[in-house]
């Protein structure tokens, strides 16, 4: 896919909608935004989770996490490039804040995120998500 | 209106200016980008403001609230929708931040908008905004 | 140039990028996407750097401020707007974060950005960054 002005709004569509679904703790939806064996891998913490079966089951374990709290991402800084085959390279920062019971907010962490999305039936599905959190001890990645 | 890329860019230009009027407190520029009846409405609060008179009146009174601080607004995942008639229907996400004469900086609000937008004599002017402030609480709206 | 869509994406791609090596504290990289008379002012303390060579060794200065974090810079509403010659004015909102290696989120700065922007053999560069931060002390710039 080359990246002409339709598709660059057609990709931040794509993230608008699918962080409403997710910031709205709603797994189905959220997990459909990925392609049957997308994956979402967090590096810092070794742990890769592989097929939507499996990111509904890890996501239903962390939802005490998120209960109580209205759960926020903030995207910037995106760059949207054509790789192999029909695959998009999709990365941006993310920032994450948290608001309690009390209107207070507070942040919850800082990422940069690399997405490999694809086509399927015509719609665009993330098939690789990898969330690499910020910390110095890390190092910087994109 | 159907939207293409040089209306998302528009709306995106409306955007950027309204929030340099509202940070800026000018409460006469800010009301022009709204509609002669158009509102404003927090219903976490079950408060709203309608037609530009009553909202320079409602401003001008939460001015003190303001002074000594620079207001940010930090918009993101914006969704550009037609809705019935020559509506624009805009939804996204806004995060407020303060800083005060020490340079520090502090949360004030994270929120959910849902704007609808019209055409007067050519320029986008807002009709309806519904501002959901994020609280667990209240739920999810947007 | 006069701002369609392809021109309005080309900017922003072009801040993906500048802020992805500015936050990796590249140096080179950075001073690059400038002209090599490009300049970076900070009026609220009465500073201005002229030319590459002088921003390299500033920086380099500054470094031992930034170790030990992951800086990340958080832009929006820009505008995009053509003026004298061929150049393009652009501002925006600035938020600077910083993230420690106990993964913990703090605000480092608010600002509003004024750049002056020409094309260096077909590139996008900066010539002026005005870089006004947020203090009630100096009143709001844009």
């Amino acid at each position: 896919m080359s990246v002409n002005a339709d598709l660059y709004i057609e990709v931040k569509n794509f993230y608008a909608r699918q962080m409403r679904v997710l910031d709205d703790l709603d797994i189905e939806q959220f997990t459909a935004t990925f392609t049957e064996d997308g994956s979402v891998a967090h590096p810092h913490r070794g742990e890769k989770v592989e097929g939507r079966e499996a990111m509904r089951a890890k996501m239903k374990s962390m939802l005490p996490m998120y209960e109580g709290l209205v759960t926020r991402h903030w995207f910037d800084h995106f760059l949207i490039e054509p790789a192999e085959g029909d695959v998009l390279r999709v990365t941006y920062y993310s920032l994450v804040t948290q608001t309690n019971t009390k209107d207070e907010v507070h942040f919850f962490s800082s990422s940069s995120v690399e997405d490999r999305m694809v086509r399927v039936d015509g719609e665009l599905r993330i098939r690789e998500r990898t969330i690499h959190r910020d910390n110095p001890k890390y190092g910087r990645v994109i």
